[in-house]
């Protein structure tokens, strides 16, 4: 139905063909539903081998992507599906393989691909209810949901306000990203708001809100574990870099309190306004659980919005064995949860939750043409305009998976790398760095005998171990990266034990449920075999040096 | 195969059952293949309906939505598929029907469909190398294609920049809103940069660069019909909706230049720096194009960095017949173009170029875990953190629409704007209000005797009929979209014929092919009928009392 070009003929190109190519096929037989079954068939060729990523230089790649002139002629469909197998998918890194145990990128259960179709096939537009109706009440359905996961309103709370005009139980958007600055964007406004003849800072930016409330800056507070994105908030948000203030953690990735209450004294001092507070619920590195109770007692203690980035752990809620590491998340006044991280959604969808349904009133915005005043149009509160209906997908797998799925999914994923992490600290050749709380650990690789020598040595000796260890693993981590079959990502910490010296380890973590004990130990047993083959290597010489010295 | 889960049976939920739902599904029969097959037949039948929307109450439709609670149980997969046919398929709105004329939502290619499933199946993370592979170097290419579109630079200049390390031709993202908040974010970041001691805006803040510059603020100056996400961008950078300045249009919707150049001066006599002009390549309302050229001149005399917003107009750089009416978009500093309006691909993708690929570098961002500097990971400038594949859904449309389909898709669209505004000019009973330059244009309804008496009237009588026939151009708008055969939408202008007077008009957005002069004719047949239906409704009543006192 869709071979509508002949190759390099121009008298192929007509409105006629064009036409054609957005006209539904009518056919079950046709050329286009007889390439979507081969399209099946070779991604489940394709996800069913384990291996990561085949071996292929990225430089190689690239040749196969060099044309930045837009083609004067078209392609058949089939030619470029052809291309795609052959050139994208195969080159593709396999996130789904159980031994991919590096980033954050979640398995995908396989109902999701079919599911998919109706979201894409249908193109509706969360801007507004005009063009996206059902998806409109589907996704406050899911904003419910979660809220009500999050901090257990009643009944009532939510028959009051999930499908109202003006308010908003969260906003969904494309990632944790743009659910941190959101919520970042919204205590901002809401600290220097309307005050008086001042007409709040959305209207007047920081300048003007500086001068009026006297301030000589604002600041949002997070422990020296917080991600990334925090930081490109405070300077999408005219903040600052400087004005996201990194607080101390402890040997468990924590944040210090006494030092968090140190420094909001300190910043009072300068009359910067700490406005901000965020706790983490599953630290990127390492996974790791700030103190949100007391975070919470000193937010409100200082006035400060207190925001939990749950991006990563915020699905532990659903375990009714593992909910009390999250303990007094029910009263941060927003948090973020990343959907296609362990609510196991494809990639692209990530949401924020306001305790107040007020909250979001703050960056309320409209227009004469679309998400006009009053309409229940969910595009007037979020930082996004056009979106797609992914909510579906979220309420598939909620649906699908359900409350208990989703328990079990988390609690396998705790234990294995509890089980993990124990096996790691009873080997003679590695070393246990930070322990797992949810599913995230890092370690490295240190024989015996340098493990030893470590204890024994002087700070400089130590130090200059540390060194060499750090490009070790990092040689370690890309050759078997390179090997393809298994990938473990890598990250620099500063551990205590070393004298906050920092180093590079290995970091696991764990969100596909395919992955097994066995599969761990191959990728240890894989790092093992590529250490001994490096035994020439310089850094490895450098390292016998140093023993020797000691 | 995925059929795992009896209903409320809790026995089923067993860890065994969830590995399985995350196993691809070996047999081509298999349940979910049965049902995929069956959410194509479904998806066919739908789309082949050329109704817009089924008549249905959201407050009833809301009714399906309403339960807050996570299911403890699972359903079946099929279960959930027929939900989700019958309660959100069957109550969408059908944005690629012909008659859907009234949003920037298009229609899609089918092809579009079973290629998605590879991106979805896939489940790349664009973030990072490590989790993209070969769709990092695809996401480079269709940067470089566009920029090449946009630009025209040699082709020395692709092959040096295309793959480079540190440098890149632009950033995709989830629409045209992050790409404008991106291009503002890197031109504020440079306009207030590292300067002796001052180590720049990303860093200190906007309070410490207003203060370092001397400056009472910084503005960005657009015309008043400027989309309402550069407004939303002035908030979230921390520069306050008051300063991005609204200049005022000429009759075509223009931005005026000599208002411009007053308004640039008087902000500098009041010590604010405007640091960006945008210019519009289609505005929302009216498709209208800024004198971008003449712009170019201002912004380089006064230092802006010009961006120019071709969200929907950029693709008309295909068309070597309508690309002369942008010239001097060359010219700009940054170029946002939507992927998922004209240029046909599914809800999710727009992107921003930048001419000069070391421009990016003043939001640069790198973190030990990912990004690290000097990687090619494309997250090191983009707003977002982890990001879809969508990139390869347009690098398919470039390749199998080809430049001369993509031409041919805007001539029509512009060809068929212009067709049908000469026929609503020739009509009795409507009233032609901006003349569609691209493929967007406004009416109203207003019979023959109204159009004659609101010549003849004074200021106080004409206000009035306006005010009446704003009022019933609405319900006729609402009325239509609610009998679900035609859907246009609708917006607030103020004609230079009307004294400035704000009066509601219909506005046509044309971006699906299969949208003819028929469809169109049959759209404003329908209005008529309305209209007369209307006849005794107090809006019509007030108007004959109207024309009956004059």
């Amino acid at each position: 139905m869709v071979e509508v070009h002949k190759k390099n003929s121009m008298a192929e190109i007509s409105m006629e063909n064009l036409l054609r190519i957005f006209t539904v096929p009518e056919a079950p037989g046709s050329t286009l539903n007889r390439l979507d079954t081969d399209i099946s068939a070779n991604l489940a060729g394709f996800l069913q081998e384990h291996i990561v990523a085949e071996e292929a230089d990225l430089v190689k790649i690239e040749q196969d992507f060099n044309d930045t002139r837009v083609p004067e002629d078209p392609v058949f469909v089939s030619e470029h599906t052809e291309f795609l197998l052959d050139k994208v998918v195969a080159q593709s890194v396999h996130t789904s393989s159980p031994s991919f145990v590096g980033h954050m990128t979640s398995a995908l259960p396989y109902f999701m691909i079919p599911l998919s179709k109706i979201m894409i096939a249908l193109n509706q537009n969360l801007v507004k209810t005009e063009t996206s109706k059902a998806f409109t009440p589907l996704e406050r359905q899911v904003l419910g949901m979660l809220h009500r996961l999050t901090y257990g309103e009643s009944t009532e709370f939510y028959d009051t306000w999930l499908h109202h005009g003006r308010k908003r139980l969260g906003a969904f958007c494309s990632g944790g990203t743009v659910a941190n600055i959101t919520a970042l964007w919204t205590a901002r406004n809401r600290a220097f708001g309307p005050d008086g003849d001042f007409p709040g800072i959305n209207h007047s930016g920081i300048f003007g809100a500086m001068r009026h409330y006297g301030c000589e800056g604002a600041a949002v507070l997070v422990s020296d574990r917080g991600h990334y994105s925090l930081s490109k908030s405070a300077d999408v948000l005219g903040i600052g870099r400087e004005n996201l203030i990194a607080i101390e953690t402890d040997s468990c990735n924590r944040i210090c309190l006494d030092a968090l209450e140190r420094k909001i004294e300190e910043l009072k001092q300068q009359r910067i306004r700490p406005f901000a507070l965020v706790g983490i619920a599953g630290t990127t590195e390492t996974g790791n659980i700030d103190p949100l109770d007391k975070m919470a007692d000193i937010a409100e203690a200082h006035g400060l919005h207190f925001h939990v980035d749950a991006a990563w752990g915020g699905p532990t809620l659903f375990s009714n064995r593992y909910r009390p590491l999250l303990k007094g998340i029910e009263r941060a006044d927003s948090v973020t949860i990343d959907a296609h991280k362990q609510l196991y959604v494809p990639m692209g969808v990530g949401l924020v939750l306001f305790r107040d349904p007020s909250m979001l009133e703050s960056i309320e915005h409209h227009a004469q043409y679309i998400i006009r005043q009053g309409s229940k149009d969910l595009g007037s509160t979020t930082l996004e305009g056009s979106r797609p209906g992914m909510a579906m997908l979220v309420h598939a797998g909620l649906k699908i998976i359900s409350r208990r799925g989703y328990a079990m999914l988390i609690e396998n994923g705790i234990e294995l790398a509890r089980r993990f992490a124990d096996r790691i600290a009873t080997l003679d050749d590695f070393e246990l760095v930070s322990e797992p709380e949810l599913n995230i650990f890092t370690y490295r690789w240190v024989p015996a005998e340098v493990q030893a020598r470590l204890r024994e040595a002087d700070a400089g000796l130590r130090h200059q171990i540390n060194e060499v260890l750090s490009r070790i693993t990092q040689t370690l981590q890309k050759e078997q990266r390179e090997r393809g079959k298994a990938f473990v990502s890598r990250t620099r910490l500063t551990p205590e034990c070393y004298d906050q010296q920092a180093i590079t380890v290995f970091r696991v973590v764990l969100a596909n449920p395919l992955t097994t004990d066995e599969v761990l130990r191959e990728v240890i047993e894989e790092q093992r075999e590529l250490a001994a083959e490096m035994y020439d290597n310089a850094d490895m010489q450098a390292l016998r040096a140093l023993l020797a010295q000691a």
